[in-house]
């Protein structure tokens, strides 16, 4: 999701890597993060106790299937390992108390900052929505549910809203499973439409961390997988966040 | 745009090409649109009168650059053969009178449904653009201004915003000029981050039309050209939306 100047950032990381010596970028271990390792990513990024409002979480709006496999998810979350990710109105929450990287700044006025896939606050309308992730099977899980103000087709969801679903599931992945912040590239194939207020399910795997770049995929399906959505690829060019 | 079961789509397609006796799909003239003329559809597609609420105008949210470029652009139409596209708050109202293909029907009932890309009604705070389509050069530019409920990376728009954007101008472009109406797959490469409230400029070519497949690519970047945001491809299938 953090893109602005990410030639500079790579040219940057290349030069560092370069003083320190070698002539080609560190080699990556894929089984660990970038440089945090991905515990405290995640502790970071899911605090125990807040008081920002979580929006990842049922409401009347939600369907049976959403309802039902979130019920179903948040019991693996107590057994299998997986972690439900809050979901704040900002980026700016998610990330408090780190600067982004190169001189990248956020102005700080009072305006009324919403993460795009939030930008809706009228449950149901438009963007409904949870991630769950896997820390050691580098996976997530994002239930979403399209309302009326996502249409393209009438009656069915813009292949645009899914896209930005399927960058943001991208996006919280990368950061947690190896600080991948920079969105390179998306490629993208369309299979057939999801209808507005049903489930579709998007399933994310980290295939490979290679040369500072995390190279991922998904699938998007209904419940049942009888019917594909789309399918889909995004790279992801890693970065820390510093302590501000 | 419309998407769902175009796998079933191109195969019904395909079988009336069969039974018309040629065993390929027949080449398209790229100069030609699919069954009726650009001008037709450009026309049905501008209604000259109409009550609907045209969201494409200048409103107080502009920043210089985008009202001063709309302005610019509004002189071409009046001697270089570009057109202002409309932008109503639901593909609903764009394709009045035509029903959808294979058996795809929307839900008729009273839900505000909104284009995905008019989402938001508040000026400025979401999707401020203008689409302006050349006919004979099959060419669109998109004046794209990301508002702060459009947000990534704090203080820039998130990159689904930004391919949605570009989603919605392929889509409006291919229907135009050779009546594309499926989204077959897209493309993206970021390149820098777009700063909130300011202007984008997304230029749109049809490059090639063939098999039933328009081939567009996009290049959105800084007024002044000087700063790339992304280079992205699409590819759409057509198929014609017959009278109610």
């Amino acid at each position: 999701m953090i893109r602005r100047g990410f030639q500079e950032a790579a040219r940057l990381s290349r030069h560092r890597a370069l003083l320190g010596g070698p002539h080609i970028l560190p080699r990556l271990n894929p089984t660990s993060a970038f440089g945090s390792s991905t515990d405290s990513l995640v502790s970071r990024f899911c605090p125990e106790k807040t008081d920002l409002k979580d929006y990842a979480l049922p409401n009347a709006s939600w369907c049976p299937d959403m309802l039902s496999l979130y019920q179903e998810f948040l019991e693996k979350t107590k057994a299998d390992g997986w972690i439900k990710l809050p979901s704040f109105k900002s980026n700016r929450e998610h990330i408090q108390g780190l600067k982004l990287p190169f001189g990248l700044a956020a102005t700080s006025d009072k305006s009324d900052w919403r993460i795009f896939t939030r930008c809706i606050q009228e449950e149901g309308q438009g963007y409904e929505y949870v991630i769950f992730f896997h820390p050691s099977k580098k996976k997530s899980v994002c239930l979403f549910q399209p309302g009326p103000y996502l249409e393209g087709a009438p009656g069915f969801a813009h292949g645009g809203s899914l896209v930005a679903m399927m960058d943001e599931t991208f996006s919280k992945t990368a950061y947690l499973a190896g600080e991948g912040l920079f969105t390179l590239s998306l490629s993208i194939r369309f299979k057939n439409l999801i209808p507005v207020g049903s489930l579709a399910v998007l399933n994310v795997d980290v295939d490979k961390i290679e040369d500072q770049k995390l190279y991922m995929s998904c699938i998007a399906q209904s419940r049942d997988q009888k019917t594909v959505y789309a399918k889909s690829s995004g790279v992801f060019l890693q970065l820390q966040l510093e302590q501000e």
